[in-house]
């Protein structure tokens, strides 16, 4: 099958042009000003943008954290509110559990998918427990296409690991070519500042966020990044949410880390106040949305081009799941839907309303997560020989986000972070390897999914 | 004419693939992965990569100095070694006398390009006399074409403006969407250092370095960079060479200041001992060569992505010039030659030795000086519709760099800054303007370098 | 005559014990608990502290600026503030006129002194012309006890310096052991935003403000540190008083540079709302109040012990004399009052509300100002030998500071910074030279003060 | 008894005199210049210097470490070297085991001191266990006088502690008025990097430092510098001994903490070459002694007066405990010699060699820590009430440190980490309590020691 789209502006991290792509058999085959070539199916870009599909390196699908809760979209769901959002490659997370081997959790990951993913898809390894005669199931990993390793520095007790055993993967990981992914907030601190705070009957939402101050995710980015240095690993640190986060950033390049920074929409958009509403216990999630002021020191540092991706942390639980927790915060699942929100919300709040440029947003949403996490450059640009997943985006149509509307929110949660906000510009039609994915507010290429097998970290340059 | 280029791997920087590249009418018009065309001329590049052709945005060419001296290459040889170099633009200086306007700078500069450049060429205006009458000239020059401006914070009573004049020029271009380059040396200090280092009887060319310590080139990227965000314009500094200027530039950014570092290869290569041979005199720029261990500083910010730029600061004199100043170092004219082994020391030093990455290569030589020049996407990538200046880039190839070797010496100083080094890595055919201008040790097309007309600043996304 | 003074708690920057102290001759002779000695005159300090007499290193008294303007306070009205106010010592400024020797300056200002000083005084010399051959007037005066040196980096025309003649100052100052005092304000970039703002039509008070930004303080912090350190000569920092600067001292100070800070109450107590009081232009000074918030962190700063000394600036100008300019704030002249109420503000501020410590209220008063500028251990400290400069101060008396109370002062300008301010603490008793200067209200001792011959600069460690 | 020392030059952190000063009941009494009385004992100071007597505040006497060995010097042979050196209080430390009280650790203390020490003394208590039920052990111990609390990130298994016990620990610390004193070295990385190099068979002396890197100090100084600031407790880093550490305790200043730094001789005098001798197990203590270059950027700190004590961490071992781990670094003791050596040390090395001002030398080597541990001002100045705790020193006299000289070397443990050292200063008579302790090479006055029970931490603001 052949598609070719005339007469867009083509843009991607580092060209612009306006003319043509032609793509056939899953790959962009040529680029030009004018082809004079037909093809099965000819659509007319003209006024529309032709951009990369976007990659979503956060995901949380299907998963299951205890107490019979699970992430309301599986592969089935979530991947499709991916491809109506212009996302067409997602990477999620295999979590290990203590004491079993990751092989585990990578058969459940691929289980779960089976059948389901409307667009292509990989994983993250979530270590939790690395032993030292562990380490070879990482070698099988990254030969088995898995290249991106997540530890956590908080959840004592689940997810945490110590210093030693973050050390011990960083310098494997290292030597596999690899990267680490991070979640950085000093775990140990939080549980007794979470202790204390319920001992004196604290217990509302809000002070699910006072508990996890700031602070705690600089010092956990700063650790990190010291031994990330000692192992020689690049670390990204995910879901980047605080002016204080930024500097530890900042300084961390300045003394020569290999460090890179996700934020996500959520982040940017939401501030802690929102956690004193009534339902307040929708805004959770880790670390947690934060004060007024934040906000802005994010937008900052992303419109000067410090972060190397925007990812949503997808992991929605339902309204009624949340309010499980309303007279004990800790008791409220984390995490906040918006895959499919993420790159409307950037080009509108970003691209049309604080200039960020269009190679920008590019990069951000797609092509430094494919260099990043080794699907590069068969993703995250448009060039010959490239996957043809691309977006004929339309800079201008407006639409209104809403829960309630099933043209624009096909995650089965039952609300969204950005209710109300009106947003510029958004995908008219979605290809995924090749096929025409999403079209007229329809998916239209149902299970074709494929599970990818990365390759190294490669430094996004872009 | 058209030409199609066979089966290279096509670089840009942000994709990359195996394919072909179709050019007509002096622009590339297809990418593809195998093309079912034919040309006018077909060069099979199995095993090459296709690179945008390099643009050096510093040089001085045809620049008289005072005392009857005039840099050794004019437009003919000077674009000629850029060719054979691998660099299809250079943006030179059109260079204000105090107390006359802008314009007269910039006709006399055309004149002494007119029918001799081999390549395209533009300029950037260096402003010496900026009274608020003068303002408007800065917009007549945007409108025509010429959209960057250098100052000197060095050379007091010659090229030197005060932080009243720069910081008016600064307001009034960044109201007009330009970019500053910055001289950024303490001139006031160094003059005063300099006299007392004379009337000590330090004469030798070492005391030109010892007069201008790395401290001074901080302070003086830390001011315009004060300055430089209270007038909201962005901020280019030229020749960056030390590691207390990279430390400035860093603690820049981090407060929020639009700043971009340009290096240049003799300051990556030369240490200041070379001032101390006998030949030292030959060795004279401004800022100088620094003292051995900053080069490494250097080379692991450009590794890690500090740098915008590489470009030459190419400004020739002769040994025999040089020689002039033997019994008092402040008679030697400053600069250094380098505009034809510019892109082969950066591949074979930076991509071959030092793990480069190639599209980081492209971005350092090529793309972020076409963003920061508004000279994109016109140059500096590889995309439909844009200038057919590309490289047909032999990964391989060995030479010894010697001033004596004609064939890869092209400029008319007499002397090399890199005198035997071997290189590998080099241009085997440079297609300028949709015309092969080098191939075969020999200029193609002689006489046909356009005079460019440039947009505004764009921040280089790449 | 001698003098006892008994039972109190005797304070020093390092010491503390409650118990007596014996003068005689001019000097303390003697420290003890329970001293077995008759005296000419009994003072009993029980519940009161017994302190080292204050050192205000930053006063202009008697001052012409133009236009038939001079300072409200001469050496008599102004030393008698300053001793009601529990200031023994003054350090006031001689000011070179360009073109003129500072010798010139020196003996106009002791003329003014003349007989009239009821404290002990000395200055610093205001360097504004220091051409090579003028250097031997440096040695000169250090030779006759002036050993500090105030350059300024604002007012272009007048006071300004160019960064070679502050240099050439540097360095000559550090090679004879002095000390550099620096207004510092990016003074040529000031002038051009001057002009900008009343050609907009930007005339009232508010203006003057905001044609000095904060940003303008601390690179002139930056630069002169960075010159200092070249020049290996110590740097005092007069009357900082923003954020920005004080990031700046550190900075310096982490790179190395001997850097100390004043600060004056004036800047921890207003801020630039006032100037957009009907009344603004009676709180014009250079640099300018700050807006809301800098005051905090000055705090901050001064309660973490990073500023050296607390003085006043103290340059007084009439209600009146600042109705000069209301239609134009250039017309106004530029200072604060404030003399009188710098200990009690600080007590009553710092030590009562804000926790400071008694010894670092006595090192930021008194302790540091006299080693830093050469008056150590003769000032500045209780011991034997010292000169019996002390305060016997009530830590519990209340007073509201008021203009119109002729009981608390003194100076002869018509208002306060400070009016309606309670104060808690003040000198009961203030001991200078040996003799009760002050008592029960009265100036007992007139026309006795001293011009004190200066020593070298001691880094204060206190 | 009533002692009269006579005419030597006093000088405390902040005064200077030259004169007398009586001591009777064991206190000073009396401060004069030329004090007209007589006194049991008459001591001739002209020439000398009277100095407040010596404080080091990290000792370990008679501390157990496992596999029976002991640290050499027991309260007689320890107290004695003290007094020699011209320190007259020590702070030890009371050892907490893990499962035990506090308490315990305490009397085992009391136990092993009793009717030993020569000297003053008190101790930290190290705390290795804080259950929340712990606490109220911790304020029983200020009750008692302990208002400091030493913590381990190193040594997991014994000495270590998780960052929520500590920062549990450090929130009820900072509420009692005490402070922390941290062994800042990132344990758990350490014992993977040792794992690693016995692995590889590294079991020489050298990789016991090479397997602590300073990184791994700066990173556990900046994570407990967080943490603390987040307790609002005040954190004194024990031993700190490289360029990083210094770095990292000046970025904690700047952002705000109370954070204090001990250096001690070792690290001033050794750098890691040291290690590499035949002898080397000889040099092993934690952190490490550095590389060259690291002695130098402490010297500097310390010349700038950013070290807030100079102490010894004073742990002897035979050569021969050394040598149990010739094979296996893991097995030789931790811990230097040095009590004896610290006070002459610095002088020689500071005072004379380097410029170290007298007052520095005084609030370094005991003001600042008698203030930073409630000692103050009983210690560490010489004021009337004080304790008599005076030295005459002797700034002339040259002696060779020798561990094998009876008269310079009263530790009982074999050699000297300054073996063959020429120093220049040393205390000629040794005062403490009132009574003379040390004269003539003769330990005077024996077993008089006592326990000290002490105040909160004050703010050392010398």
């Amino acid at each position: 099958m052949s598609i070719l789209i005339r007469g867009g502006r083509v843009v991607t991290a580092s060209a612009e042009f306006v003319g043509d792509v032609y793509v056939e058999g899953g790959a962009v085959r040529l680029l030009g000003e004018r082809l004079d070539l037909s093809a099965d199916e000819v659509i007319d870009a003209t006024g529309k943008l032709v951009l990369p599909g976007g990659i979503d390196p956060h995901t949380h699908l299907d998963m299951a954290v205890g107490r019979g809760l699970v992430t309301s979209d599986d592969f089935d769901s979530g991947t499709a509110a991916a491809l109506f959002g212009g996302t067409t490659t997602l990477i999620d997370f295999a979590n290990q559990e203590p004491g079993h081997s990751t092989f585990e959790a990578l058969d459940d990951l691929k289980a779960r998918a089976a059948g389901k993913a409307h667009c292509d898809w990989s994983c993250h390894m979530t270590v939790t427990d690395m032993a030292p005669d562990r380490l070879p199931e990482l070698d099988a990993l990254v030969a088995d296409g898995i290249s991106s390793f997540k530890m956590f520095m908080a959840y004592p007790g689940r997810l945490y690991t110590d210093d030693r055993t973050r050390f011990r993967t960083y310098r494997h990981v290292a030597g596999l070519g690899g990267v680490i992914l991070m979640h950085a907030e000093t775990g140990l601190v939080i549980d007794e500042l979470v202790a204390d705070a319920i001992a004196a009957g604290h217990t509302a939402p809000i002070w699910h966020a006072r508990t996890r101050p700031p602070e705690l995710a600089a010092e956990a980015i700063h650790r990190s990044a010291v031994l990330a240095k000692l192992a020689g690993v690049p670390l990204y640190i995910v879901h980047m949410n605080s002016a204080q986060g930024v500097e530890a950033m900042r300084r961390a390049k300045a003394d020569g880390v290999e460090i890179l920074g996700e934020v996500c929409p959520q982040y940017l958009h939401l501030d802690a106040s929102w956690l004193e509403r009534p339902d307040g216990g929708r805004y959770i999630c880790s670390p947690p949305i934060r004060p007024l002021g934040h906000q802005e020191a994010l937008w900052r540092a992303l419109l000067a081009g410090e972060f190397t991706t925007v990812a949503t942390d997808h992991a929605p639980f339902t309204t009624a799941e949340r309010a499980l927790g309303a007279e004990d915060f800790r008791l409220i699942p984390n995490g906040l839907p918006g895959v499919e929100e993420r790159m409307s919300y950037l080009y509108s709040e970003g691209v049309v309303k604080r200039g960020l440029s269009l190679r920008e947003f590019v990069a951000l949403t797609s092509t430094r997560a494919a260099q990043t996490f080794g699907l590069y450059p068969r993703k995250g640009t448009i060039a010959p020989g490239a996957d043809a997943d691309l977006l004929v985006w339309d800079p201008q149509v407006r639409r209104t986000l809403r829960a309630a509307d099933p043209a624009i929110h096909h995650s089965r949660v039952d609300y969204s972070c950005y209710e109300g906000l009106e947003v510029q510009g958004g995908p008219e039609v979605v290809i995924q390897g090749g096929r025409v994915a999403v079209r007229g507010g329809a998916l239209c290429s149902r299970g074709q999914g494929r599970f990818l097998r990365r390759g190294p970290y490669a430094r996004p340059a872009v």
